[in-house]
C-alpha cells in the first residue's frame, strides 16, 4: 500500500530519520528526456515554499539515480531513486522512547503494527513528500509530451499577517491551496469509481494534513440552484474531463507542533503546492495511460 | 475500472436504461448470514429518500441472487446478483440520438469511446449506485462481525423550505451529507496513500454529483491555530484510526436537469446517506481485510 | 481474486448447481462488433469438444447478454452476462453432505473457508470455463483489430484408442493441448514479472486439471546445448514477443471421476482446446492495453 | 510491471551494468526478526550455486537496507534496499552500441521501448534475481512464524559430466530444478485464477530463461489413467493445497552465449534453485494474507 497508481505507478519507501527515502517510477514510458534543472526546482519549491514562512531547516535533497535512465532519457525500465537524509539526529532518541507525541501518528502505528520505531514520525512525516514531488515532475515531463496545452497551477492560499502573529505566539495554522488543471483534452477519466475527482480527492487525501477537497463550486454547489449551477463548467462531467478547467480546493490543518521556539513549521502550506502538483500529474498520466485502451487502435508496434 | 476495492472488491456493470444493473462482490469472507430484510431496508432507504421530496419513480429493486451464498450465508465464493430495470422506456430514443443533453455525461463519453448509447446515461446514471447500496449493505453485515461497536450513520443537510420552492419553480437544489463512522477500533488504515481518509474521499467522490469531501474540521481547520485544532480528535492520525469518532462532510450539486415537469428529482440529496454509508462500508471492509497483514499472526488455517 | 487480467479484465462468478454463471468483462474497448455467431461457434467447441468422446451432457448455453453493448458493438462500459444452469439436479443434495469425494475440492473448501456449499464443486466445476470462452472469444474480436495476423490455435493430443478402452473399463484418461501463436509482432510482453510466458503460464495453470506447461522447447530446452537451442526461435526473448511464433504444450491430469456408468467425461481434453485459445487471447488483450503505455505517443484524444 | 504479489508484494529496479539493483517490500508484516546472516547464506547460494560450475564471477552483494527496520525487526513500513554493481564495467560500450547480441533480448527490447540501453541487459539480466533471494529470505522468515513446518528445498537436477564438456567445447546446457513444499496446511489458495499452481507457475515462469513448469505428475499424468493418478497426492485440489507435499519441477534452456572463452556460465542451473524457492516464498506469503480474509475473524487489533 505504498504505491500510487496503476499502470504509471510510484512506490516508496524510507523514514525521515533513517538512512533514506527513495521512489521507484514504474510504468513510465520510455523516451521521455529526464529535465534535471526541472526536477531540482521543483524539489526547491517544495523546500523553500513560495514565502520565507516555510521551515528553516535546509534539504540537500540531492537525487541519486539509480536506474531506468539512459542518456538522459527514460527507458522503459522502472526509474529507482533514493535521497539521503543528511540531517538525521539520531542521537536524541532515547528521550522520544516513552513519548506518545499529540496529534501525531505515533500512537496509530503502535496500535495498527504493534511496534513503534520511535526514532520519528515512521512514514507518517511530510518528508516523505520529497519522493512525490520528484516523480510528480517526471509525470509533468510525461503529459507535455501528450498534451502540450496542459497547465497544471498550484498555489497557496495564506493570510500573511496571521502566520506572523502565530509565529510570535509559537503557534502553528493551517491554509488552503487551489489548483488548476488546464488544457486537458475532453476524454480523460473512467466513469463510475475512478471518475477523475475521485481519482484526484484520492491523490489530495494522501498528503499529509489534508482535511478538505472541493472540485469546481465545491460545498458553494450544494447551496446552488440547478438553473444556477449550469451556467458553470466544472471541468468534468460523469467523471470524465470536459476539456474545460478543473478547478480544486484543499484544506490542510495546521501542524501539531506547537509551543517549539526554534525550528520547526509555523505553516507549511506555502510548501504544499508543488505536492498538489505531483500528485494530480501522477493522475492524470497513470489515466492518460489506462484510457489508452478506451478504443480499438491499430497495433502498437 | 469498474470495480472497488482491493481484496473485498465490487465489480459492478449495467445501465439504467438497460436489461439489468448488477454487482459481483468477491473477497467477502465466508459464514456470514444474509440478512435479506436489512438488504432490502437499504435499498427501501436509497429509493425513497428519507424525505418525500425524492423522486417519485418507484423502483421495484428486486434482486436476483445468482451466486456465492448457501443455506443463507456465503461462502466465499463471489456473490453475484442482478436488479432488473422493470421501467425502461426504450421507445423513445430516436428523440435523443442527436440531443447532447447539458450538464451531463453524452459529450464526455463521446469523447472518450467515441460512441454513444443514445437510449440513455450509459454508466453515468444515479441508478447505477443501487448496486454499490447492496454490495454496501454486505460490508456491513461483514463488519458487524469484526466491530461489534461499530456505527456508520450518514444523514443529509437540507433545507425543505428551499426544496419546495424549487419545485415550484421546475429548478433543483443541492446539498450536503454527513457520516459519522463511531466505534472502530484504532489502527485502521494505512500510512501514506491508502490513508483512511484518502480512501474515503476516493469513495465518496466516486459518487454522482459529489462536489466536495471534509473529514474532521475540514475546511475550517484550515483557520484554525494549531492550539485550537489540537483540542478535537478528528479520528485519524497518519491516515491511521485512533478510536475517536471519524466525521465526514460531502457536498453534493444540484441535478442538471430542470425545467421539466412530472417525474425528476427536485432533490436527490435525500436519498443520498445510505449510498454514503454503503461506500464507507465497502471502505472499511476491505482495508480491514488488507490490515490483517499489519502484523504476524498464527496459521490462519 | 475471481478476476483475471489487470485492466483488460475478466471477473466471473456462479457455481455449476447454482442459478447461473456469470462473467463481467472490464476495460474492453469501444467499438468492437460483437459477432455472436463467433461465440456461439466457440461455445460449442467447448460444450463438444473435437470428439464424440467428449461428455455426453447438452448444455445450453445460450447467453444472456446485460450490459456494455449498443447497436451490435461494444461501449466501452463494462459487459456483463450470464449463462443459466438448466440441468442442475438440486434434488439429490442430502446424500452429498456428508460425502467428501476423492480427488475432487471438497476437502480443501472446507479447509479455506469452514464451510462448504455440499450441492456441488462450488467454483471448481469445470462449468466455470463456459465463462472464460465467452470473454476469450470477445477478446479474439479486439484481437483481430489490433493484430490482423494473429492466429490462436489449439488443438487436443489424444489416443483415441486408449481412451475407448478406458470407456470399456469405466476408467479416465487425461492428455495434452498444444497451442501456436502466430502473427502477433515484437515487442509485447514485460521484462520481469509480467514476462509474457510467466503469463501465459499464470493463465494455463489456472485451468481445471493443468498439471503442466511448456513453451518453446520446453523440457527438452533443459536437456539442449546452447549452440542448439539457439537455433530455434521460441517467440519470446527476456519475456518480450519476438514476432516468431509462440508454441505451449499443455499436460492435464484425468479427471478423477472413475467406475461410474453413464454420463461422465471419459476424457475432457477435446473440450479444452478453445479455452487454451480463450485464455491466451485474454492474455494477449491485457498486454496490449498495458503496453500502450510502452512509449511516448500523442494526446489519446 | 516490475512489482510481483497484491499484498505481500516486492517492487524491484535497476539493472546489471547501471549503478545499482534495489527493491521494495511491501506489505510485509511488523515484528519479524530480519536474521541477516540468514540472508547473506541465500546469497551466497544464488552467488556460487551448488557446483564449481557456476559463473566464476565474483559479486559481493552487499545489501544496503534503507528503510521498514527498527532494532533489527520489520516495522510494517516498506523495507527498502539497494546492491550495488561493483564490477559494471562501462567502458567498452561503445562495441555493444550496433550489436544485437542472438538470443538476447536487445531486439525485443528495442521493438517495445523504442530506444534501447545498449549498455547491457536492462532488466532481462540474470543479475535481477539478487533482488528477488533477498526479498525471498523475508518472505521465509515470515512463513516460519506462521507456518513452523513449512520447508520449501529446491534442488538443481545436472549431470556434472555434461556440463565439463560442454566447458571444454565453448558451449552451455540447460537443466532441471526440482522443488518441494512440504508442511503447509491445507486450505491456501484461491479457487478460480489465483489457484495455488497458476500463482506457482507465473513465479517460476518469470525467473529467466524457464521453459517448462510441471506440478505433481506433471506431463506424466496426461498419460495416466484416473485409477492410477487418483493414487497420487500432488498437494493442490481445486487450485487450494491440501496439506500434502507440493512438487515442482522446472525447465531451463541453455543460456545463449556460447563460443566465449572465460568468465561465463556454462551452466547456470545450480544457482536456480534459491532463487525457485524465493518466488515460492514470495506467492506463499502474499497468498497468505490474502487469505486472512477468508472467514470471519474477530477484530484485527
Amino acid at each position: 500500500m505504498n504505491s500510487f497508481g496503476e499502470i504509471f505507478r510510484l512506490t516508496t519507501f524510507g523514514e525521515s530519520h533513517g538512512v533514506a527515502l527513495g521512489g521507484v517510477l514504474d510504468g513510465c514510458p520510455a523516451g521521455i528526456r529526464l529535465d534535471v534543472d526541472f526536477i531540482r526546482q521543483e524539489l526547491h519549491r517544495r523546500s523553500t515554499g513560495q514565502h520565507e514562512y516555510a521551515s528553516q531547516r535546509q534539504e540537500a535533497d540531492d537525487i541519486e539515480w539509480l536506474s531506468g535512465l539512459f542518456e538522459g532519457r527514460t527507458t522503459g525500465a522502472p526509474i529507482g531513486f533514493i535521497i539521503r537524509n543528511t540531517d538525521a539526529r539520531t542521537e536524541d532518541y532515547e528521550t522520544l522512547k516513552h513519548v506518545i507525541r499529540p496529534g501525531h501518528a505515533d500512537a496509530t502505528y503502535e496500535a495498527k503494527y504493534g511496534i513503534r520505531d520511535y526514532r520519528g514520525g515512521g512514514r507518517s512525516s511530510a518528508r516523505e513528500t520529497v519522493i512525490r514531488v520528484v516523480a510528480g515532475a517526471i509525470a509533468k515531463l510525461y503529459l507535455k509530451e501528450v498534451y502540450p496545452n496542459l497547465r497544471i497551477e498550484a498555489s497557496a492560499e495564506i493570510d500573511e499577517a496571521k502566520i506572523e502573529q502565530a509565529r510570535q505566539e509559537q503557534d502553528s495554522v493551517g491554509g488552503c491551496v487551489s489548483c488548476v488543471i488546464s488544457g486537458l483534452p475532453a476524454g480523460l477519466g473512467e466513469p463510475v469509481y475512478d471518475k477523475l475527482p475521485a481519482r484526484l480527492a484520492y491523490a489530495m487525501l494522501s498528503i499529509n494534513a489534508c482535511r478538505g477537497f472541493e472540485i469546481g463550486k465545491g460545498f458553494e454547489a450544494a447551496k446552488m440552484r440547478g438553473t444556477v449551477h449550469n451556467q458553470y463548467h466544472d471541468g468534468t462531467l460523469g467523471g470524465i474531463s470536459t476539456g474545460e478547467d478543473i478547478c480544486l480546493r484543499l484544506a490542510f490543518k495546521p501542524t501539531p507542533s506547537v509551543g517549539l521556539p526554534g525550528r520547526h513549521d509555523v505553516c507549511f502550506v506555502p510548501r504544499v503546492p508543488v505536492i498538489v502538483e505531483a500528485m494530480a500529474a501522477l493522475v492524470l498520466a497513470d489515466m492518460t495511460i489506462i484510457g489508452s485502451g478506451d478504443r480499438v487502435r491499430a497495433s502498437h508496434n
